[in-house]
């Protein structure tokens, strides 16, 4: 069942943050939505955690008009695989996003004006450090776990690692322990096509940088499929208006990508895709450590991985190499390889692959705290 | 041995090509490179095709202050394996590139100007119509074979279905029977990246499109390498000026990706690219045909087969289809997997992993020539 119409909160922390940068911003507004409430023992709250372009409204309906769901909608609301008849979910958009957050497009108060590329360079750790500050205004000092699929996975990293004692479990899909130079050059190659744009200014644009924007995301795009899935979904097809001779003719792919490009101009700004692509590729889970193993040296929660096979943007083998790290040091970790032919974005597509395992996971970490 | 300094011949051919979309293209120049000398009986020639960027200069040096050799001056010389001292070795510029063959560049000579996107959209089957007239003109009734990579790779192909009685064997490395819309989505960023840069003016530009061509060349580059080979060269490297967070810091992999693209720029004409590009994309084997089996009917040569384990451009899988297909109808045909960490470029890059067996099927071709 549907978790029905929700409504999105707002809370602005009127305190600077030190980011890993060394620099320091705010105050920091952070959007978010809840589903479901929080027990009195705060003992059942779960913390899903976005990717790139993803925002707070995780499930359920802005209105009744309301014909699009929240982005992973699937997953919760009663009788769901996060039933919020039992769990108080929480999902908040990270900074460095456009969708309420404090990000590049959000007013700097100091100068009245937007932040622009003045917006410091943020990780994923500094992410996560903003939403503690949220977690304990909810007043909950312990998570039940906290989930997430690709940049959304590696928030959950972050939990597991910066602060331990906050969760008491974690689910981490689609993640990567930090992005390979190949996934690196992709985003490299969106970030010139946006630098490419005249309209785009050095990021100082009254509007949207429309071509560069909507190619990177193009780009993006091409990523989050699989070669199989496009066989599936586009195959050779062609959609020239002249027949195949036609210099401007498409192959369907291609328009595809060309459409959700121009698509994604009217929902997501520009500096904010440079600053969490650039945070994508810095991440590294073992960042300040010397070794993945002195990183996770810290976890106590048990941590359960999910790859997909057809995933080659974090291929399985970088997820894996988390878990056998984790079990070596003999502390508790699951690894799922699911077989799709749907690529990275599997995780969103795919529920149904891993819901029965994350159930049971789940299960296990509400009996733990005698839920 | 090298074949030491190499002169670059041309030729005109005064009439008009037919191509496969019905336009006639006309008068046409062919740039070519030859090396050794052809026999008697004319019995010893090879044709060596090159891929998308690639021109007429296979091998030796144009001076002898000439630092750079041709591009695959490895295999091409005395005693090497394609030995001039035994072989008649011809390369020659495709149609469509701008390395003094009929392109997009040249000027039409009914309205004295340069084509751009007047000139018609090209197959590698047009470009391969055209080396016939050339190998004709050499007065070479059959060639002992044709050999090629990726775009060569296509070529080669099309001489084995479309000219079977004029070659006695075919090489076909990295290639693939139709590029899957993975492969075309790659390409088709890559044109939006060029279609993006204002100065290129719907191709009638003065000066080359820098931003967009390098970007495309960018995105193209990618392609060409592979995860593995990408990890051993660049790793995660950072190199900004300015620390780690540092908004236009690169990444050694983008700094590179950047760099060359930059001055692929001073070496190749955009519009040319784009022809190029849409020739790949639209290649396919069973062109014309209802499938890959009625395609390779007619043919009657020993074609080997040569793919590599970290091509995800033209993944190994779609080689062995070709195989395959020949063989259940009673045809010689080799595949060989090479293991390589070096992607599409491989058969570039490792030539003496696939040395030996070239070595053998081209002993076995002469053979059956008496030669």
């Amino acid at each position: 069942m549907s978790v029905g119409i929700v409504e999105q909160q707002s809370i602005t922390f009127d305190r600077e943050l030190r980011l890993e940068s060394g620099r320091l911003l705010g105050p920091i507004t952070l959007v978010y939505e809840t589903y479901g409430s929080l027990n009195a023992e705060r003992s059942n709250a779960i913390l899903v955690e976005h990717a790139w372009t993803g925002d707070a409204h995780l499930a359920g309906k802005r209105s009744e008009s309301d014909t699009k769901p929240g982005w992973w909608d699937a997953i919760v609301g009663p009788g769901r695989l996060l039933d919020t008849d039992r769990y108080f979910v929480i999902c908040s958009n990270v900074i460095g996003s456009c969708y309420g957050s404090t990000g590049p497009a959000s007013i700097n108060p100091r100068t009245g004006k937007r932040y622009n590329l003045s917006f410091p360079v943020i990780t994923v750790r500094d992410m996560v450090r903003a939403q503690e500050l949220l977690i304990s205004h909810l007043g909950i000092e312990r998570l039940l776990t906290v989930m997430g699929g690709s940049m959304g996975g590696m928030q959950a990293l972050e939990w597991a690692t910066q602060y331990p004692g906050r969760i008491a479990s974690a689910i981490v899909l689609a993640a990567t322990p930090r992005p390979s130079p190949q996934a690196i050059s992709l985003n490299a190659v969106a970030r010139w096509a946006i630098f490419n744009d005249p309209t785009w200014k050095k990021g100082e644009y009254k509007q949207n940088p429309k071509d560069g924007l909507a190619l990177a995301r193009g780009i993006g795009h091409i990523t989050f499929l699989s070669d199989e899935s496009m066989w599936q979904k586009f195959g050779r097809r062609y959609s020239a208006k002249d027949g195949l001779f036609d210099f401007f003719g498409q192959f369907e792919v291609e328009r595809y990508l060309n459409y959700n490009g121009y698509n994604f101009v009217d929902r997501f700004d520009a500096n904010s895709f440079l600053y969490l692509a650039k945070a994508l590729d810095l991440y590294d889970v073992a960042w300040g450590c010397e070794s993945m193993a002195e990183a996770f040296a810290p976890v106590t929660a048990p941590v359960q991985f999910f790859a997909f096979t057809s995933d080659w943007l974090y291929p399985p083998y970088q997820t894996e190499e988390m878990a056998l790290c984790l079990r070596e040091q003999g502390k508790e970790a699951e690894y799922h390889l699911i077989t799709s032919a749907y690529g990275h974005d599997a995780f969103l597509l795919e529920h149904e692959t891993f819901d029965p395992l994350v159930r049971d996971f789940l299960e296990r970490a509400a009996a733990r705290q005698r839920l």
